[in-house]
């Protein structure tokens, strides 16, 4: 694979040029929202390394790198549910990714079954009192362990 | 302030409950991203510390960690670009943020004067040959110069 980013030469160079010269953080990775093409919703957010983007790039499916398992992450590889990618968007000073895609399968993307892992809603206003999350998702999905089987759970405490 | 976070205790607990129990990185940051309310279009990636979720669920303005200048960061209290948040959501493993906002003067929200951070798109396909990021906004909502004066740009390199 040829390198495909550039060095990071000048502000104006990354920000106001078509050069691709993205920024990994610490440890090597930037922040990824991905978003239904068709609804607009947030599905999830994920990070990438520079291999997951470049798969991202060339396959025009969604890669990602695991956190939790400290490995590159074709998202649906496990589960089916592929994210097709129409758009890849890439922010002012290069260190964060929004993938506009199509979801194939069951129409989810949420390891706990739901469409969006962002399935809960926290009220705006008074922290005074004991703050409760509000559903946002009638239900699920897919059942989790039908489709995971004995998988381990992605989520640490 | 009272303490509105809870303790991690069981997965269940985190990705079922209606608990808030957020969890920040390392650096006690989490990502956000923000979306236009009305449009469904991602306007920005940020970061948030512990007081910037409070301050955000407590006054219903987007307030974010800023990085390059290592202090809370009430978005627009240079700028003017106000963000009014709509909803607030939080995702499975409660690591990440998601505001939908709407925006208040220059409907804008990127330092470099476009509305989106995200005004480049990365083509999908062919990485044998250079890449050419695509521009999506045909022209800037303000002129940064005259938004910011000399403060200093955010982006490193």
């Amino acid at each position: 694979m040829t390198d495909i980013f550039k060095e990071r030469k000048t502000v104006e160079q990354v920000e106001e040029s078509s050069e691709l010269a993205p920024k990994f953080d610490e440890n090597g990775l930037m922040p990824v929202v991905t978003t239904d093409a068709n609804t607009g919703d947030v599905l999830m957010m994920g990070y990438q390394n520079e291999e997951a983007l470049k798969k991202t790039i060339e396959t025009g499916e969604a890669h990602y790198w695991s956190r939790s398992r400290k490995c590159l992450w074709h998202k649906g590889a496990t589960s089916g549910l592929i994210q097709k990618v129409k758009d890849i968007r890439i922010d002012d000073d290069q260190d964060s990714i929004w993938l506009k895609v199509e979801l194939k399968g069951l129409e989810a993307s949420c390891h706990v079954g739901y469409k969006s892992c962002f399935y809960r809603s926290i009220p705006v206003g008074n922290i005074k009192q004991d703050i409760e999350l509000k559903f946002k998702e009638d239900e699920k999905t897919f059942d989790p362990n039908e489709v995971y089987g004995d998988a381990p759970n992605p989520t640490k405490l």
